[in-house]
């Protein structure tokens, strides 16, 4: 069967995994690895489609679970789409709400079925399972759309695990065989099965069974360190096919973004840029900068003098922190236009380092200019 | 003495007093009569300067007494003054601060030779003075800047408004002596006097005794009633010179603008565009439209269908609803953006209206599209 998207790889790091590819899909031609900023209600917070398309975002992901509770999937449907609705012209990615049925709702009640669960909105009852993720996703309508899944947390028993995980595959299955718009929506499976190798091995080798068009790395960077993370991501894609796209969920720092890429993850989503800058907390060439910080107050200059983005060409750190102090929406404007801008960039770069195979050169510039020791995590 | 800003009427409505004009400032040429947004914290809020440029903004107040408290007079007189610390290019009046001190602060206490109070945010104690405003003015360096007034309630006795208003003209002569900065910045007297004709006749009489280059008309739509503020307006305008510009203060529902103009008012300031927006009201050509309510969930045509803005050229009701339900900054950002717009176009047709001297026709055309009954009030 052709699939709605296609993925190629240009060109491979000699030293480590890290690739450079190019992701074909309905709404334009994605540059990997990627990028995704988050835009849970249909919108990137505070941002417009407008800024996110001229700071070079190709792709975004939008949240079913938020979705299905407001507006319902049948007004965004209505609407002709999730890109219609928002009038966002580049492309999206749904998840599959799997995480945050986990997260965020209430009294959940899961059996092999799918899951009961009440809105963290208004406590209605709801219920998911494969087959109704599936309908929700294809009334959406993104380019790319998630398997449903359960994300365990960490840590969990084994026992645990095998059995979340057999539902997890089973469920992968039933999303395939329910989805009814495979020539217009990617359907990713996601790879679950905790910290244990043998258990990511299973799932990976049961899902490329499935033959997805592309593949999730689930349940990491939910708790456990850094290095075990790392670990795990490299022997889940040892197990994935080089000619699919990989993705890496829910994870978007510097230091994670570097060390996936260099183990061959192709696509990263996380709501970090906007999360921090709401806090006033934006990143730097010269690492983070907590802009609340006294020693701000009558500093002039950009919030990063290496960064060409709107907000750094135009406003000053004494401003916007005045404005952040002050409770000023403008304040969180900016400082997610600087902090999404500045990951966009960051893969920018990582992308030509891969052309330029200097990868880990160019790793070890970032990391000791942001204050990273290399080989090191945050 | 050669004032900083110059006024010429370039024509006049012939059955109103209406009045077609144009105001040179140190930053740029204002059409007259003019909106100007309101930026209390030296932003508009949720609206970036390059926007309110965008959409033909030329003049944005900013409070006095907000940017005293945070950040300081000293910060923006370092960052080289208002405009360039919030990266304004246009023109920027200052209010003295007396409207909020009256409004806001605590434990004021007021004696001829200021107001001591304490700050609403962190409950320090200041004190304002004729002076002291000045010197604050002076460091803001706006454009246009206000006499320290004290803006009395309504209603108030007789004997009330008459001490002070005694105290308000005392305070704009103390004002205009300790003004460091004329050359560069036009400071208006302030006309007060409750609702008594025949001391606002005399306060404005008094200050055009002083000679300012512009005066203002505080102390209304503070409670009463509409037609009663429209009468005090009526008269306080004539006992104004023709030939320099009259700004009523705190003004700026669409009727409130219209009524003004008609009696000759040249400049406005209102926080309600985006005050209304941040609670999900806009205002239309076809009156004003609460995006909360169901009736407009999937209604996906353009807030107004006759407006040119980027928001009604690009997003839906139902988009913008969902956006507002749901809690997310880019809905008020464009919501404030669109009711912005609203009124400065509205400002242009009005003073295209009186140059074609059919300002009363135009304004009976608003009325009836708008909902309000003409000669009437909202
Ligand atoms: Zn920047
Ligand atoms: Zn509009």
């Amino acid at each position: 069967m052709t699939s709605s998207i296609q993925f190629k790889i240009l060109s491979t790091s000699s030293n480590t995994n890290a690739r450079r590819g190019r992701l074909i899909t309905p709404h334009g031609t994605i540059d990997t690895p990627v990028f995704m900023p988050v835009g849970t209600q249909a919108t990137v917070k505070t941002l417009s489609p407008f800024e996110l398309r001229e700071m070079g975002a190709g792709i975004i992901l939008s949240n079913t679970y938020h979705l299905h509770l407001r507006p319902g999937e049948d007004l965004v449907d209505e609407a002709g789409g999730l890109h219609q609705f928002m009038r966002w012209p580049g492309a999206v990615l749904t998840d599959s709400g799997g995480f945050q049925v986990f997260s965020l709702a209430k009294l959940r009640k899961i059996t092999d079925e799918g899951v009961t669960f009440r809105s963290h909105i208004d406590g209605s009852p709801r219920f998911f399972s494969p087959e109704t993720v599936m309908e929700i996703e294809n009334k959406l309508g993104a380019d790319i759309i998630m398997a449903f899944d359960e994300c365990p947390p960490y840590p969990a028993t084994r026992e645990y695990i095998e059995t979340s995980l057999k539902r997890t595959l089973a469920w992968a299955k039933r999303c395939k065989a329910s989805h009814q718009r495979s020539d217009q929506q990617a359907l990713f499976g996601i790879v679950q099965g905790g910290m244990y190798a043998d258990l990511r091995r299973e799932a990976a080798l049961s899902l490329v069974d499935l033959d997805f068009p592309g593949y999730a790395i689930g349940g990491l960077s939910v708790g456990e360190p850094k290095p075990m993370m790392n670990e795990v991501l490299a022997d889940v894609v040892c197990h994935l096919p080089v000619d699919k796209p990989r993705y890496l969920m829910g994870v978007g720092s510097p230091d994670d973004l570097f060390e996936g890429v260099e183990r061959g993850v192709d696509m990263f989503d996380c709501v970090l840029p906007t999360r921090i800058a709401r806090n006033g907390t934006v990143m730097t060439s010269r690492g983070k900068v907590v802009l609340k910080n006294a020693q701000y107050s009558r500093d002039f200059g950009p919030l990063d003098e290496n960064c060409d983005c709107q907000v750094c060409k135009v406003y000053t750190r004494a401003y916007l922190r005045h404005l952040l102090k002050a409770g000023e929406v403008l304040g969180i404007r900016l400082t997610s236009y600087h902090n999404v801008y500045f990951l966009l960039d960051m893969m920018k770069k990582i992308r030509k380092s891969i052309e330029e195979d200097r990868f880990l050169a160019f790793k070890r510039e970032f990391y000791e200019s942001y204050g990273f020791a290399s080989n090191d995590s945050e």
